[in-house]
């Protein structure tokens, strides 16, 4: 069980220590390796995602990320930005299934800015492509044209699909519904797009191999509506790679507690890459505050989806649920009441209840 | 002042029925005259925009629509759905500017499914670019390629924005600033899209003509979880066509009383189609159930921004405040302790507002 180590960025150095801390609790024969990925890549070697990292990243059978990305990296040329790193990472190992969770812990009700009938229990999967669509699709590009006579900028980028990318991305869709709830929602603008014609086509056919799943059709701008008025009407979302970035970050918001969600982002054979859904927040970093919950939640993922240990998922799961029971929290997730504790201390807590 | 009247389907009828009642009332020289737009339209001469309806459209100096679509009309052909008619008339008039308010009326403030603290007060415009983007890119398309050695079926569309489409709505954008909060906060996903790039790229130029206007940037991503965690943050919000649709529903709905919001789409020179941001709800269509409010406050709206005339304008918004707080309530933003009226009593209570 080789797992490559991806600190990044912020406040992902704090929070990766923590869920390494975990994971070495569990009595597992991991083999860990640390690499760097997006900001530090580049103050390091001048690249993002850098060789010695892809080596790293092909040969491990999971990597856990921390967290990409920093004011100070901005300004730089397109492909040295953090964030190039990440999409370098995602394509090159073929992660294309994104697994985002957006669930409300019953102790963290309070946090949510929605109204408490209207998230309590929540529990909605969104399932979003990962390699394909607009963020990779050529041509792209800015250039000077002549435009209505004059000489003028242009930008263009390419929405694009395949039916491979869409029949697998929807496959693992259905067989996640399949062992939850057995409803799953795809969302498109087939109204417009025909790339997403495409996709609600596809959607129809693959259906007919999971007869037990509830398939519906729902329109982008509906379902962020949707999401604001009536969350719990899912279970399993499943859309493309800029929809899906949008509304899996909405949806995670809905919690009101994005520090307590992670995500899995899986290849064909269940390698994958697993990361907090949250940022690098640059502005706390280093000062033991970050909440290091939705990290150690992901190592549960790693172990669950690509080690096929849910035994250990399952204990590291208890182990978050038992310490917010106890009411330790980080700062983002504080309320009176509750006791406030730092980084470290959290995950003293979460090595504590395991 | 030449009015084009476009009832549409489902509910429009309805509702524009009431609004015209609101319009004449007013005691101004108004001339409406009637047309064909979206399923009705198909239904009538087998296409959703006619040519009788394009030349009433190109003649008028404003126009006041319902809604369009329904069910019926799913399964036709893509060039014969009804929002082919909507997307034909705002591309063929230039209508480029779409206006969304969100603005929450403290009579309806239970609506919302977020908790009162964090909408209280809400107002935001959302200014939505109308006629460019991936909505009308070139090339696009489906059709059967060789990928990865088979042949299979490729769906794609193109997102692409010339220097003068994104100039010209960040100026309308700025200067809907300049008249409320000094805020403007353009959403775009510049670390991924090229296209977006160049939108960021040409707000900062634009920008510059406006020094009292305080600009900021965010992340389609971002934008989409701040408005829930936060909406009371923006004043006005510009971004394109496809991220404007997705986030000025999300935004709507913050307010959890769609029925109530208006929406302007306007041309260079403030020539304008009006209508309510809700849809046709077909399923209550023909009942008396629909609330006109949105379509009469679009009428305002027409009022303000085509015919410059500001006091009309009030006199109407100032009816509709006066039935929310005499306690008149269509089904969709009923609650106990108010009175439940249907669509005709409620354009009656308008009236008696006057
Ligand atoms: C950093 C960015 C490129 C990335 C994305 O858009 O995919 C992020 O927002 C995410 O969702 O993981
Ligand atoms: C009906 C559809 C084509 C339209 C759009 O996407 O623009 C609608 O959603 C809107 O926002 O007016």
């Amino acid at each position: 069980m080789k797992i490559c180590v991806l600190p990044g960025d912020g406040i992902g150095p704090e929070i990766m220590a923590q869920a390494i801390r975990v994971l070495n609790a569990l009595g597992l024969k991991l083999e860990m390796e640390e690499a760097l990925l997006g900001g530090c890549a580049v103050d390091a070697t001048g690249t993002p995602y850098p060789e010695a990292t892809q080596k790293l990243a092909r040969e491990a059978d999971a990597l856990l990320l921390g967290a990409v990305g920093g004011p100070q990296w901005d300004s730089l040329p397109r492909e040295q930005r953090p964030e190039r790193g990440l999409l370098g990472i995602r394509k090159d190992l073929g992660l294309f299934a994104n697994l985002r969770p957006a669930i409300l812990y019953p102790e963290l009700a309070n946090a949510s800015s929605l109204k408490p009938e209207i998230v309590s229990g929540l529990d909605i999967l969104i399932v979003r492509e990962l390699t394909g669509d607009i963020y990779f699709g050529q041509p792209r590009g800015i250039e000077v044209r002549e435009v209505e006579g004059t000489q003028q900028r242009v930008g263009w980028n390419t929405m694009i699909y395949a039916e491979y990318e869409i029949r697998r991305i929807l496959k693992v869709a259905f067989e996640a519904a399949q062992k939850r709830g057995k409803k799953l929602c795809s969302v498109d603008k087939m109204n417009v797009l025909e790339c997403t014609q495409l996709w609600r086509d596809i959607a129809i056919e693959v259906s007919r191999d999971y007869p037990d799943v509830e398939l519906s059709h729902m329109l982008v701008d509906n379902a962020a509506m949707q999401l604001v008025r009536a969350p719990k009407q899912f279970d399993v979302m499943v859309t493309g790679n800029m929809f899906g970035d949008i509304l899996s970050d909405e949806a995670s918001m809905l919690t009101g507690s994005i520090g307590m969600l992670p995500s899995a982002s899986l290849d064909a054979n269940n390698k994958g890459m697993y990361e907090p859904s949250h940022g690098s927040a640059p502005d706390i970093a280093g000062k033991d505050l970050a909440n290091p919950l939705a990290t150690i939640l992901s190592a549960a993922m790693m172990l669950r989806y690509t080690f096929n240990h849910e035994e250990a998922a399952q204990r590291v799961e208890a182990a978050v649920r038992k310490v917010l029971a106890q009411g330790f929290r980080t700062g983002d997730i504080y309320e009176p009441g509750t006791q406030k504790v730092g980084t470290r201390a959290m995950g003293d807590a979460v090595l504590a209840a395991l």
